[in-house]
């Protein structure tokens, strides 16, 4: 993947026919589901013919797995965990903060030509989840995406745990994980904001799992 | 309601067309999504003319909705917490039990003609956050079902938490609501189970919320 083919964190984009075929999805997966997105209107929405949209993608199984690539997850956990103006213990915290938010690649988007300027709570879900929920087949490219975007957050909050002093890292980091994964969820089927029930029961977890004598500045 | 309308864990019920549709409904939504399934499957899959289905059903909207309601989650809320065998705080811990979980109304309900005889990890989704996310428009009768159906769990929660003694029922509710969102959800994603994840953070905020020796028998 170049630089100019990054996702919402990555550096200045082009804006070929790829980079709004992907916008367009983004946006349309978004507001009325993947599987209720075809590629006509996909093509109508990006402005470009369905000739040039099978050049870039072989099919709408691999744009929707392109489309969750482009996400850049690795930018965006970078941007929380690698934040050196926090403890380790205070990033486990921050992870949850709206800006942040993993479970919002979209928050950090430019604006789609056309697209709604406001994200109202009801869409602020994780794409990730949506995307395992409407693709029943587990065997699909996009399922795998999603399987190690997960792993990878669980990942890299067992690392900051670790550095954090918890006694069992592993642990708290598939448990924090798990919270925002509920809050996703949560969010969206009561169509109320669950992140703050989420971030009680981290501090909760944290202040159970990690001494506060034990936490230092990296 | 009719007594002979109700869901999985109703009385005896007919086999008529509507009850075949409703069977048909859950196997397909279950096993390619809601938003894949047409009526002309759902039709040929229950047996019945499309004339029928839509004496039945206006339309798949409506089906969608009829669906959520049949899964009939108040006798499922019952079956976990009107068990008097425990003592309140052991209600809140045996709602992450497997076999009666909140989150998987299919595994209480008969064999569907032709279905597939088991029920693998992953399909072990909550139907009512799927319904969620495959329905983008929020003002779908479904997602009020959804909706309603995730405030009822938090609260019967929280009427448990209450006869628990803890300090803070309406948050304890709405934490271990999230929590089994979050096993859910995770569940799907990773295509492993996740609710032992949940019922160890259960645990710990139970321990956190309500002294052991507040615990009665009810």
């Amino acid at each position: 993947m170049t630089e100019v083919q990054k996702g919402p964190l990555g550096q200045r984009r082009g804006r070929g026919a790829r980079e709004r075929i992907l916008n367009a999805a983004q946006r349309l997966f978004r507001e009325q589901g993947i599987n209720n997105t075809g590629m006509n209107q996909l093509c109508e929405v990006a402005q470009v013919s369905k000739h040039t949209a099978y050049q870039h993608f072989a099919g709408k199984d691999e744009l929707i797995a392109a489309y969750l690539r482009w996400l850049d997850s690795d930018a965006m956990l970078d941007s929380v965990f690698g934040r050196t103006d926090l403890t380790p213990r205070e990033r486990l915290l921050a992870v949850f903060e709206r800006p942040l938010a993993l479970e919002h690649g979209q928050t950090a988007t430019e604006p789609t030509p056309g697209g709604a300027g406001s994200t109202p709570i009801d869409d602020n879900t994780c794409p990730f989840i949506n995307a395992a929920i409407e693709i029943t087949d587990p065997e699909h490219p996009a399922r795998a995406i999603a399987r190690d975007y997960k792993r990878d957050v669980a990942a890299r909050l067992t690392e900051t745990a670790r550095q954090a002093g918890a006694t069992d890292p592993e642990l708290l980091g598939e448990q924090l994980a798990l919270l925002l994964d509920g809050a996703s969820a949560r969010t969206r089927t009561l169509s109320t904001d669950a992140l703050p029930t989420a971030v009680g029961i981290a501090a909760t977890l944290i202040e159970h799992a990690i001494p506060e004598t034990t936490s230092a500045r990296p």
